[in-house]
């Protein structure tokens, strides 16, 4: 296999430790995590023996002593990853001892050969790299995102060594001349990729390459070499682990939805730096996933039973799966996305999960966490202080901090602005130094305002992404009007030092009529206003929830009570009525256990033209 | 036919000569009207010899001597209306000469008996009275409207006098122990009842009455006593005249529709003073209107074989007939609706008819008119410096002026806000002077800002109607929100003297589906924003009219390049295609021929949710 590593592309990130958050809504909601979040999942890793296993694992195999499920390693690396964020925006000595204590433990359960996986090094041994789908190299992946999180924040290479050597042992056993595998859960691939980011080898970058490469060849091809256990799920639904097809090949999303996410977002990651056939696969997957397969909400997968996709438009509310995780995992793809194809519909579905389904999956408080993200339930559904699958908590607990990142990034010397928060950025631009400015409440409001301050003497060229939901704005420069139009979801603003952009956009709450394919919602409609997707709960209702109709040509207020940050919608009918009062999506269940729902009843107003 | 007169009801008109219209937009219009319009309509009737035809009347019999048509005599009298609305906002001595002449013309037609219409006198004597088509007393109301806004407007009786007679010589003729009669074109009805008010002689608001109640009885059923030949189409067509029930009994709008709207306007008008049954027909009708048979212009009639009406949502575009004065009418009436029974919906078609189908008529150079408002154009309808049918362009030159009653009334000790024009009205409020001040650029922005300025103690009491076109919006005094419900489409709102009130509507560019019982426009959309309807004018774009298709995620710019005092509307693809530059339908054929359509092909964009 050649790999034709490429030139760097004409996007540059701009990493969240140069984006300063001042934000009304996303201080609070990354203080929260700072004070809560954070160490509550450092306390859960503690008492559910999370971090005692890789100490158990340092003693060699112990039958029995491991503790919980065999991917738990995966939470502690995640946390790990949050933490390592965290003491990028805050310094906080206390918090990094905690965390060389713990790379110590992990370090001491990895094995000579630098395998490192506490479960099978306690319980079963002899079954590592049998079973393609116990999360080995998922739990490696998340390893190495955590350990290159803790370099980027403190510059010791205590974690990152220990990760290097994982990989070693990883392109020891596997690789093109060695034995083939294909992870029943990827992230690992994307892991690769950071990790080459940092290292700058080009063999980390070839394994994630490669990796991806041999999914779809069947189970079996290589079976004199491979030494793994297929179980019938394996050979019966390839899907599931999306091994049904070449890469390069994939035409629809399908299986467990987190690890298609995981995939593609692995796929956008190598085609960064390699030149590989995947572009057009990503683009078909992306329009299935986003046009046929996506909730209102940004949450994805729609089933139970393979926490995953099922057929094209089946979107349940009741029984929506719409994993947190997946959430993050859409985010992740997209953002990379975005980078990839400088298109500002990638952005428009980070904005839509971001703003809905993930942070739905977080308590305002910080303490309690959802794993499932249903657009209706009966009052039985609640979030949770923890789950034996944890992946949900932690995986918020490394996403939060690391949002300013999505805000802004360079591309062909453009500066772009991605998402509309409150932020301070520095960068170097065209030689020199650039810090901008953003003023915004978005989403309270939508007006947003950019001030360049450079030192250059050249103008700053900026592209603002204008959203999808937005469908008619001004922008201006110093009052004069800018006309350009948009393009590929941007539009492109040029100002000097001190001149001010102002973005301002119509950001009505409207009504968004359920596609008429998705069955289950046939007749109704969705409360939205910019990025956020209202729902009702019952306590805030003067009916039953399914007796609420909301009459087309309903008649809505932007009160100026608000939850968790932004403000509470009422819905009037036209004679006066109070029909509902609605709260952002993502707060709902913060107020007790209730009932709650998306989608509406419309009621066709009899008039002609509303 | 016993007439119980009611006490006057909770409706206080505010006359527009207490009302200062500050507004940039309607300004401008009014100056046009003064300016170029008023003085080319008296000048068109001085050319056409409508004038001179009352001198020739005044000499009595004369088979051939009369100049144009048998109706002629109304449009000088809507001129006249026109004339005497300016003298009320600008003094002019000139002008009140010229009308005091053409005053005495008309004078010296009428006959002994008060008989007056000049087509009669001179061209068939005996024929008086003997064709319910032939407009006499068509001719007759707005004879007298002129003359009760003349003497409104100077003081004088002179015209008033002529007025007074005209119907005496009517109630002389025709009441219910005389003949019967059934004006085939209404307008005296609502004429009688403007009579009465400045008169207070209850003979004339008890004759409007007879009138109405003598509808929908059959022609010939006193035949012995009416001295009528009614026409084939009289009797096979009673819909046309709106006789064929009584009025009472209306369900649905027939006929041709400037006499439908007079009717209904004239029945509003008699209800406000006397206890009649009309309130459910009128309520029915307006239904069947709105709901059914009005276009997205607010014009209405699409028909050109009757001027009127055919059956519900039968709406063509090319051929919508649309007559102006069918708008004006519709106006006329709605107006009524809205202070006999308080309810928003009555003003949203005002303010519907007026920014779109009324002014659509009238060039903005104010020189030329549209007798008929398409909604499509091939390029071969344009606006004519006059027609021989006259009434649209005299009935805009009456009724421009006049705008300015539309904006308040009081109402139960609430001043009422109907209509958004920068503008200061003074009013007796509470036993005290209340001055208010109206500050918005409406429909350019839609922000208002109130300012009550009262020498009372008491809270001013105020009702803002909020649009139908809005779905959403802020009201706050002083910064305080107010979270009022809206009530039959207004918002209460108390504040105190020198408070502002500020109204806030979210206004965004909005594409309107077509009502999909309109099979002609099955599948298409509308540009609107706020009140104002756009189309496309062929000029504007780089594709024929016919092959552009609107995508149901398009992206809208509000230009600051104006027309007609209101922006442009660029209308782009989400890729940065421009796919058109929409104009406000009412500034269409302003730059020469043109080919235009408001109603535009839709292109469903692939995404389940927009």
């Amino acid at each position: 296999m050649t790999v034709d590593i490429k030139a760097n592309g004409s996007c540059r990130q701009i990493p969240f430790n140069k984006v300063h958050i001042t934000d009304a809504f996303w201080t609070e909601r990354m203080k929260v995590h700072q004070d809560v979040t954070l160490d509550l999942c450092i306390k859960r890793c503690e008492e559910t023996d999370r971090i005692k296993n890789f100490i158990t694992a340092s003693k060699g195999e112990n039958k029995g002593a491991y503790v919980g499920r065999f991917y738990n390693d995966s939470d502690v690396y995640k946390v790990l990853e949050g933490a390592a964020y965290s003491l990028m925006h805050q310094e906080n000595k206390e918090l990094e001892k905690k965390i060389d204590e713990i790379i110590g433990y992990i370090g001491s359960a990895q094995e000579e050969n630098g395998y490192l996986m506490a479960y099978y090094t306690v319980e079963e041994p002899e079954g590592r790299w049998t079973n393609l789908d116990r999360h080995e190299m998922y739990c490696g992946g998340h390893l190495i995102e955590a350990a290159v999180a803790y370099y980027q924040s403190t510059g010791k290479r205590n974690f990152l060594d220990i990760a290097c050597k994982l990989v070693d042992h990883y392109m020891d056993t596997f690789g093109p001349d060695k034995r083939n595998w294909v992870p029943g859960h990827e992230e690992i691939e994307l892991a690769l990729v950071r990790l080459y980011e940092v290292t700058g080898e080009e063999k980390h970058l070839r394994f994630a390459y490669w990796l991806l490469e041999q999914r779809g060849k069947g189970y079996g091809s290589n079976e004199g070499d491979v030494k793994f256990e297929p179980t019938a799920e394996h050979i019966s639904h390839p899907e599931y682990y999306q091994n049904n097809v070449p890469v390069k090949d994939i035409e629809k999303v399908v299986g467990h939805a987190v690890r298609a996410m995981y995939l593609y977002t692995g796929m956008a990651d190598v085609s960064k730096y390699v030149n590989t056939d995947y572009e057009h696969a990503l683009r078909r997957v992306w329009d299935n996933v986003v046009n046929k397969n996506l909730y209102i909400t940004g949450g994805i997968g729609p089933s139970k039973k393979n926490e995953g996709f099922t057929v094209d438009y089946d979107l349940p509310n009741k029984t929506a799966y719409c994993e947190t995780c997946a959430g993050i995992g859409l985010t992740l793809w997209n953002a990379r996305m975005s980078w990839l194809e400088g298109h500002g519909k990638y952005m428009d579905v980070v904005e839509r999960s971001l703003y809905n389904n993930i942070i739905a999956g977080w308590a305002l408080g910080g303490d309690t966490f959802f794993y499932v993200n249903p657009l209706a339930a009966d009052g039985t559904h609640n979030r949770k202080p923890w789950y034996n699958t944890a992946c949900c908590p932690t995986n918020l607990c490394r996403f939060i901090p690391s949002i300013g990142q999505y805000i802004y990034c360079i591309d062909n010397d453009e500066v772009v602005v991605n998402l509309f928060i409150d932020s301070e950025v520095e960068m170097a631009y065209k030689g020199h130094n650039l810090r901008l400015i953003q003023e915004t409440t978005y989403p309270v409001s939508s007006v947003i305002k950019l001030r360049p301050e450079y030192e250059g003497k050249e103008p700053v060229q900026c592209r603002l992404r204008v959203p999808e939901w937005c469908n008619s704005f001004t922008v201006q420069v110093n009052d004069k009007e800018v006309l350009a139009p948009v393009t590929n979801g941007y539009i492109q603003v040029t100002c000097e030092n001190g001149q001010t952009i102002e973005l301002n956009m119509d950001m009505p709450v409207r009504l968004v009529l359920a596609n008429e394919k998705v069955t289950m919602n046939e007749g109704k409609v969705a409360i939205v206003r910019g990025p956020i997707v209202y729902a009702l709960e019952q306590q805030d209702q003067d009916q039953p929830l399914a007796d609420i109709k909301i009459p087309s040509n309903a008649l809505f207020r932007v009160s100026n009570e608000s939850i968790g940050g932004l403000p509470k919608v009422i819905c009037y009918s036209r004679d006066g009525q109070k029909l509902a009062t609605c709260i952002p999506y993502f707060t709902w269940n913060n107020r007790g256990e209730d009932a709650m729902q998306v989608w509406c009843v419309e009621e066709k107003a009899e008039s002609l033209y509303y």
